[in-house]
Order: structure tokens, then sequence, then C-alpha cells
């Protein structure tokens, strides 16, 4: 429970209020991933498909996300990163450069790099190459060196 | 159930399969802010002790915090950041700066400032000021305009 005052006035709790649960950063990764749609969402992490669709609501309330009608009948939809999502780059950034330092024997699954240089991005979403600060849409992302053998398989297809 | 191969490949999952509770960050964010005994965590978070026990343990096991007796009878510890747990600084100031601009509508509730130059570090963790890339150990935290009266008439006593 972090129903005391004193924690409540801290900006990190504040976002774990919004954030704080795997699986609502996993969906944010997801779509900054460009993984757009409820089925890929779903099939992608794995997830009962009631407690994704309140994650999204969850989001789209928070505006974290938005969504956009891609077909009418049935109604689908998209979800995008609004700017307020899109301000989670740097947590992302930050939270993956740990996982490849410290969670990745086999070295990290994916790389991020500089579209402007193919510079390596680093743990402050800067480029490792031209020093650059970038923003997520400055980005691109490719298989490293710990990327499963049918990734591999699957890019080569 | 974060079991499928997929996503455990992936540095972020693998980050929140350590941290992806909402305890944990806080009382990492506790540490950096120099909370090292049981009781003070323990009293500042409102936290049943036998569930911040267990998170204690585990981030013990996991080689982010290592504790050091600095009693003998009855045993008592202070916990301290290893460089692995030192290393979350950047996902700490990304996570901070993304509450103060979403979520504190009163203003940043602290702020942190670069030790060298006073300058304000940023959610990439550089100073604003000088642009010097920082880590945990160079910055120190005073109270911000978001910061309740109650924190300003306990800093003045």
């Amino acid at each position: 429970m972090l129903g005391r005052e004193y924690d409540q006035v801290c900006s990190i709790a504040r976002t774990l209020e919004v954030l704080g649960e795997r699986w609502t950063l996993l969906i944010i990764r997801d779509v900054f991933n460009r993984r757009r749609r409820f089925d890929e969402i779903q099939e992608n992490l794995g997830i009962a498909r009631n407690v994704l669709a309140t994650r999204l609501t969850r989001l789209v309330e928070e505006g974290i996300l938005e969504k956009r009608a891609y077909q009418e009948r049935p109604a689908r939809y998209e979800y995008f990163l609004t700017p307020k999502g899109l301000d989670l780059w740097p947590v992302m950034m930050s939270m993956l450069h740990w996982g490849d330092r410290h969670l990745a024997d086999s070295g990290p699954p994916v790389l991020i790099r500089h579209k402007g240089c193919d510079g390596l991005v680093d743990e402050r979403g800067c480029c490792e190459a031209c020093g650059e600060r970038l923003e997520a849409r400055d980005a691109y992302t490719q298989l490293g060196p710990g990327a499963p053998a049918q990734w591999r398989k699957r890019a080569a297809a």
C-alpha cells in the first residue's frame, strides 16, 4: 500500500503508480517496437486478453497511448504513443542497458542504434559515436549478439 | 506470467523480472537517498516488515544491495548500493523526471543538482548547466517547489 502522504509526494512513486507493474512497461515496450494491434501485443506477450484490455484502457486514460481506428466493422484499433508516452523513451533506454549490462550473459539481445550515424545508443539515450542526445524517433533496433538463433532465422527469411 | 522464451530474451523484461514491483524500486530509491537501516526504510515507506525483509534479501541476493553490520548484539545491518545497484541511477533519474514532467502539478517535490556547479540534473542524468554526464555520487537533492509545507518545516528545524 502506497497510501501515506509522504510517499506519494515523490515523482518516482507517482510514476510507479502509473507504470509500476511489469505488464504495463512491457506493453509500452511493444508499442515502441511498433506492435500496435491488440492481437500482436497479446501474442507477443502471451498475456491474458482481459488483462491486456484493462492495461491498454488504463494507458489510454493516462494519456500515454492513444488509439486510432484502422477498421470500422468490426471496430479495430491501433495504439500509438502520445508525446507523454514518447517521453518514456529514456526510461526504456536506461532499463534496457541495465539489463544488457547485468542480466545478459550472451550479450544484448537487441542493439539500439542512431539513425543518423549508426552509432550505438547508450543508457542515457545518447549516441556513443557522435554524442548526440537522441529521442525515440532517432533510433532503430537490430538483433544483437544475445539474440536467439530463432530470431536470426526469422529475420533472414 | 512472463514464461515464454520470447519475452525473456529482452533486457527490459529481464530487468523487470528483478525490479518490476513497485516496492523494490522504492526501496532502492530510499537507499539512494541514504536511508540505510531497516527501520528507516520501513517507517518511510509504511511497508509491512515481512515484505520489506523479503525484498531486501532478494536485492542482496541479486547483488544490487550489500549489507554491512553496524551493531553486533543484536546484529543490525545497513544497506548500501553495490556498483550494480549504483548503475540504476539513470533509471531513477529518467523515472523521476517523467513524474516531474507529467505527474507533478505543483512542480517537482525534489530537485537533483550537480555537486560541481549546482546545475539541475536532467532526465538523462546530465547537468543542464555544464552538460557534464553525471553519476549518483555527483548529485545532491534539495526540496523543490512541489515539496509539502511539512517537509520545509522539518528541513528548517
